[in-house]
């Protein structure tokens, strides 16, 4: 029997499993403490009523006879297909629907997408960064370089990182805005990336999951703003934060048919191994996500964002009155601090967790740059964020 | 840039458009003609009103803030993983809850299982079978041998099959009952595959997604049934057929902590692979899964798999009037006949489709010893059951 050995390789992640036996134990310690969480990426609101009323609909046509639905089509239903190339469009890009490939969420998109490429093909991954791109990776045997974002550069490293390290690069990692540093590329930045993609013969894998909350008119919200991405990307989208469809899962894939390389065409080469490897997303989830994605339901989830905004701010502020080193919070629901007084990722943990009741996200579990760096999140209701942020005056 | 070369490998399959292509052209030509399709195997009765209720409860507490739940478990809640592991007691398989996986349904967790196996695995494939699992291992661009399915054997191939080709099986797929032929393997054929595997140190990928329709209490419905499967055997399971979920998706796999082999845990293997390239089942749909597994759900959903029975009846009632033979519609919603006459699949298929306006599915779709044969499938309603067998009474 052969296994896949390049398991072997992979390293255990203790990070969410550690914070919740620290938090834990120290709620033991400590019964009366009450605990703020601003560590996970995970939305706290209720979903939009307009996506409500359009699963409890959708469920009940699944109970008669005249109106249930059997197998959909792998790559989405055409109404949703649609509904997302219309939200582009009011974006200013144009897509066509068949380009967009309705998932499960974006999770399980940028992780498949990968049986699309050789196992040889170099991978290009930011540090720090969402570990679930290393890992996919690491699985496959595939050699990973990185590229070191730091205070230099904003957490947004360029691609002179990978010409000084003299590899050819074939799938390059962006997220923007990033997870964890909630740092966000410019226009100028992105069109780099995609000079340099199509240069290199490399695609770009960009995940949009945080899109919804860029503010800045100068900031795009997806690749394809940008000159020539057509030819190099591929971007991931997600109903789960806008909509706050973390438990619901919905997200997207565009793959545009310009994606050629000799042979291969990666739309053709999508819609083979989702026809083959996956059966469609939930009908009642589909509509539901149409449903978000009409003027009412856009109004609901812009709201929830604001609201997330909100929090991110009020924590920015206080950052700014401590005089602590961030990035994000602008265009991002995270804040991305330096550890004050040169403590580890870890030790402030600790340090806030102990002193002041607030439970955070150590950087060094995003990689190794991450390392005396931390994550707050703005995902929690406003009262919490303001009584955290007290706290945490109180005592940096 | 080097991309998967084996999706080159991948021979295109034209038969599900090949047969909707030919079904529009007869309507087109014949617009009198009431046509009758029992080609699919998709269910049409709507859902049972337990899982409708359960699910209209559960969009309603995601629309509130008290009861809203954002990402679950990848490996799904423990109140499904436990009606899951309750519904294989009252089988008679004792099962842990933590050794099933909720997935979002079979055909996503048979293709992504591989994951976990190196590119040269051998891998033993009946023919004619469900051709998602040829296509998931050509693209991985791993070996595949055929065991053949015919009338000696009743489109049953056993591990003899493979012993004549001198080779040492790694991956062995059984689908019983199968997909396409109906046909199911007893519990002495059972216990021969499972001595086999655990001889060969192979890994048994056991298909069960059709076993809510055994009626027979000497075929087992889960290869958990059999002395030493936990050794050997993963198996995956769905309500797509039972609880007519095929639009809903969700299903679940069985990964027994036995399966080790050397520094290889199987069960932890597909955990960190979930973790990693999956995110969970929606909420909604696991609380519509759990509600077909209560006592009032279970009795819903056999009323439905009685109804689809009670049309495969019919069907092979009429096979043996007309002296047709053929496998299935006993403990499977399919019935698998030998074209007359000699004639081809898709000579048959034109035959039915133009002399008595009903479309099957042709054999050889299944593989090339599928040819000759034709599959018609029980998942209509009764009248047009009724009314195409006497069509084919008719005609043949």
């Amino acid at each position: 029997m052969n296994l896949n050995k390049h398991f072997l390789e992979l390293e255990d992640s203790y990070l969410f499993s550690t914070i919740a036996k620290k938090a834990a134990a120290h709620t033991q310690a400590n019964p009366d403490a009450k605990v703020i969480r601003l560590g996970i990426g995970d939305v706290t609101r209720p979903l939009a009523p307009a996506s409500i009323a359009a699963m409890t609909k959708a469920v009940a046509e699944m109970g008669e006879a005249a109106t249930f639905r059997g197998y959909g089509p792998e790559a989405g239903y055409p109404f949703l297909r649609e509904a997302v190339q219309n939200y582009y469009s009011g974006k200013g890009v144009k897509l066509s629907a068949d380009e967009i490939f309705i998932g499960d969420g974006a999770k399980s998109d940028v992780g498949n997408i990968l049986d699309l490429f050789d196992k040889n093909c170099n991978v290009i991954i930011p540090d720090p960064v969402y570990p679930a791109y290393l890992d996919a990776n690491v699985m496959a045997g595939r050699p990973v370089y990185y590229i070191a974002g730091d205070e230099g550069n904003g957490f947004l490293p360029m691609p002179d990182a990978i010409g000084a390290q003299g590899i050819n690069a074939d799938i390059i990692y962006i997220c923007s805005p990033n997870n964890p540093t909630g740092s966000v590329y410019t226009r100028e930045q992105l069109q780099a990336w995609v000079d340099y993609a199509l240069k290199a013969e490399a695609v770009i894998l960009f995940d949009a999951a945080y899109e919804c909350f860029i503010t800045d008119k100068n900031v795009p919200t997806s690749i394809f703003e940008i000159e020539g991405a057509r030819g190099c990307a591929i971007e991931f989208g997600t109903f789960s934060k806008f909509a706050g469809f973390t438990g619901v899962r919905c997200g997207y894939t565009i793959v545009p048919p310009e994606l050629e390389f000799g042979q291969f065409n990666l739309q053709k080469m999508w819609a083979r191994r989702q026809a083959t490897k996956f059966n469609g997303t939930c009908y009642i989830v589909q509509r539901g996500a149409e449903a978000v994605l009409t003027p009412e339901g856009m109004a609901e989830c812009a709201a929830n964002v604001e609201y997330y905004m909100n929090n991110a701010k009020i924590i920015a502020k206080t950052m700014d009155e401590l005089g602590i080193w961030y990035v994000g919070g602008e265009n991002a629901p995270y804040i991305w601090l330096k550890c004050p007084d040169g403590m580890t990722s870890w030790e402030f943990f600790d340090k806030v967790l102990s002193e002041a009741n607030v439970v955070g996200t150590p950087g060094s579990g995003f990689g190794a740059k991450g390392e005396g760096y931390f994550r707050l999140s703005a995902f929690n209701s406003i009262e919490n964020v303001q009584e955290a942020m007290k706290r945490l005056k109180e005592v940096l």
